[in-house]
């Protein structure tokens, strides 16, 4: 088995043009920012890379470009979820035939498993489309409304699935979280997945996490992270207080759709999001890049030597 | 535009061998006992259809082989809900080209439209894949988590969807129904969803319904109908709540799946339920069948007069 | 055991001064302006007439002058639910002491029974402190979050609650609703409790119902029911569609507050809402008695020969 | 305005007979082991004090008794809220007369507020009852459905609640917390609710703390608590996650009855719960005891020096 995933994971966007059909050439552009930025892996085809409202066919683009263009030491997981366990099958085994890290899979969210023993059922059947990569369930009750205790989950999974990696933990039960994170000595690798409480996380135990945010502003959370080690709580707080912030004003101005358009201002253009996603009209946008200049993103990402290619007023 | 839908519709199941695979040449046996039931169409491909289960090209295949089988009489319409828009929207066109009756979607349930106004336009792009079809919105909290004020979204549509034919509302707001079905004098055609309550619908001013329960035991409803518009509503009554019985027992031996095992018990065989439902053990399926047995279903299948070919105990 | 209770159940709104404090005077007015519109009961400190949100003092004072006042002919319910079963006895007590109709409780909505077995022994222990009077259970999830099914509620507390009654059912589940009222070829009395669809539950099997806007509009649900009973559904729907258009009417003004209002307009002045609930403003209010007056309720209510002192433009 | 509460606050359980009345002598013997514990105060009657089972009368009493007899250096705080607000303004301006240390209320939960300016109007009711007395909002939304962001209720609040101290803050959502924390440079007193992750919420900014576990193992989270400030993140995960172990064990055995069981497994006897919540048979405890046991806490505690009159097997 690979080693575990540690440090920032992105879930990049999917790039898009205008007219809403993908963007692949941009996807390199993505690969390096991330990589030159000190993230190390890219979790793509996710909630936020939209990937429920891909076609597979796209899905199976997506994949190729980012296996093909990512450097050597940026890893690629392929979220493979969908409602029908059988395309899933065929995401994962395209994953594994073209050389990428690890696949993910959240559960099917129309008909739901009702028990962990079903999810499990559901997704051993995934995870052996792919039997030599790594397996990571993805845990994201809010978007999926599958909510079980995810220790449960481990301890019904642990010697079912020869492949399972471990958990892309996005819920602010921290309690079920630490206690995956230290199941049998910390044999799985947990993931954590609310970049807004990122510290809340190491403290528990966390050292690795798939995020949103670390698309943009990921030295924001490098520097938390650095300073957490260190044992300077102070200013590790401080980091995330910021993040914060900028949480707040993506998450007011619509989620996904702002964070999208954020892309764009810092010089990533990944396009508009897809319906039933609303994409923020030219007013919001400036509203919304106005905010995050005040709020100081714009200056941070200047001054930590972000490699992106900054295009900010 | 075509005429109303009225009377009862089967929500049909997807037929399946025992690997989970299709069993395509079942469906013209679907499609004939239900004509021969009295009922007048199949809306194929939704919940009980397990279409979401289904891949897209699973969900090409069923279709074409419904509007290729069925009696002239029995009129098919395709359900297109898909997370990925454009994949709804390639399904309806297919249907369209293929001669189905009508479409009809839900709306994505992963990201899920915000409003109703974000509703009415991600229904218009599938609506409009498919303009020579009668549209109509596939309204379903229960699954999709979606529940708006329907009367909202035929006051919101009505004018901009120019192929808005209606609603199939399973729900039990009859509050919502009853506005929806006397919107503009009746202009839609609202087909109510929830067969254990079709009596207090009618009553409510229903005329249609599609319904899962309608594929094996629709005798009781055409019955309950008869008397209903004769005016013998305690009659009617004794039919609905004979109906419950049924649905009750289904219900308690786990829904879906229990469903289909009936199908084989009346002698079509739709085979087993897809991941993540699961199917009912032998032991199971014999509880199931002397409950329904104990309960009155099949001697009153037998009286009835229904043609299908069954095969009980 | 006293006989079923049968026809409109009014739950009517507590009086109370501009200051918030009880208009207890009120009552009286109330009480036989109910029985003068044809009302069987008068239902008491439930949802409408803002029971918990009253002392124990107040509820206890409310309950001696609707026993004290009400027309013979007008049976009174007390509604003893209570977070405190303790106070809920000795209301139940009490109401018993003065010479109430009957009891009815819902169950504590804090900390909630976690089954029916546990919602049956918290009932038990309230029917008890009233053991002759007739005991309710007042089923409604949508305000206390507890649903269980009617139908177990009765086949668990049918032989363990010697003065079970029956259940005020406030749900919209129309299929246990009619489970339940068929239990046992009819042995209890299940009460429906949504005035908006009383002609679905009618259809189901109905013939008693407990409803907010029976305050009001008591004639529109007689003569919905006059016509049930003849067998003219055409007409019955009429009328249900017209209370429907002053339900939602009164919903879109903000529910209880708005109704309250609406007392005030036909003459029985009821005073304000208790927080957290909200009062309209005088602006909020005149467009409600337009909205309302446009809707033909005034001009109904003089027509119907209604009995209420009204004082409508 | 008196200095913020910082440390351990226990909630402690109202101690009962096996009839279910009140134990009030027994109140001293816990002021006693919480204060010799280390705890900083008491927070009575909310969630593990079943307030809202209690009868006012009974809330008054136990008030009385933990005023009256709580050593110096424990600070009672008397939770008053209530579905009326008028009793609710007679408890806090009870715990004002008594000399209560300060209030809390969690908004009421039958009716509930609708937005944040709702629950400011309701509490600024509640917190001029008692103007002299620190005023707390307890945020508990699993419990009563309140969710509303807490960062717009201290900016809505801030300035129109005189004596608003604070926040007890029991959610796990450590984003909203941390905002809070930091709120204008940590005007208010916000403690957290939530045992099983303190050490998260230690990262993110807290320095004090409201819970029930604090009654039997407070030595874990002190020691946990003091790790953390010297920087030792790896001790105090130690303590977290045996923390966390006795509290899954307790969830799982029934959550608050189980924890008053636990209460008399140390030799603190608070007898039974209240329904609807259910009590552990004579076996379920002898699990529970065991379980404990195996999970090492009473060696804990007896290695702590616990000053808990342990009675353990």
């Amino acid at each position: 088995m690979k080693s575990k995933l540690t440090g920032l994971i992105a879930a990049p966007f999917t790039p898009m043009l205008e007219d809403g059909s993908l963007n692949l050439p941009m996807i390199e552009t993505q690969a390096n920012a991330l990589s030159a930025s000190g993230v190390q892996g890219a979790f793509i085809c996710g909630t936020t890379g939209e990937g429920l409202s891909l076609t597979t066919e796209e899905r199976l683009l997506v994949a190729e470009k980012w296996v093909a263009t990512a450097p050597p030491q940026l890893r690629v997981i392929v979220h493979v979820g969908h409602n029908s366990l059988k395309e899933s099958c065929e995401l994962a085994a395209h994953a594994e035939h073209i050389g990428a890290h690890a696949i993910a899979t959240m559960g099917s969210n129309f008909f739901r498993p009702a028990n962990v023993e079903q999810l499990v059922q559901y997704c051993m059947e995934i995870a052996a489309a792919a039997p030599s990569l790594p397996f990571y369930f993805y845990h994201m009750p809010a978007m999926t409304g599958i909510n079980f205790s995810m220790l449960d989950f481990l301890m019904t999974a642990g010697n079912r699935i020869p492949n399972l990696a471990g958990i892309k933990f996005t819920h602010e039960n921290l309690m079920d979280y630490s206690q995956c994170v230290h199941f049998e000595e910390g044999r799985f690798n947990i993931l954590f997945g609310r970049d807004e409480i990122l510290l809340g996380s190491l403290a528990m135990g966390a050292n690795g996490a798939v995020g949103s945010t670390y698309n943009y502003i990921a030295p924001v959370y490098l520097q938390l992270m650095t300073a957490f080690n260190a044992g300077d709580i102070r200013t590790a707080r401080q980091h995330q207080l910021f993040a914060i912030e900028i949480i707040s004003i993506m998450i007011r101005h619509g989620g996904l759709p702002a964070a999208k358009a954020i892309m764009k201002m810092i010089g990533i253009d990944c396009g508009p999001v897809r319906a039933p996603l609303q994409n923020l009209s030219a007013k919001q946008k400036e509203d919304l890049r106005q905010e995050l200049k005040q709020a100081g993103m714009f200056s941070f990402l200047r001054q930590s030597g972000s490699t992106t290619p900054l295009a900010m007023a």
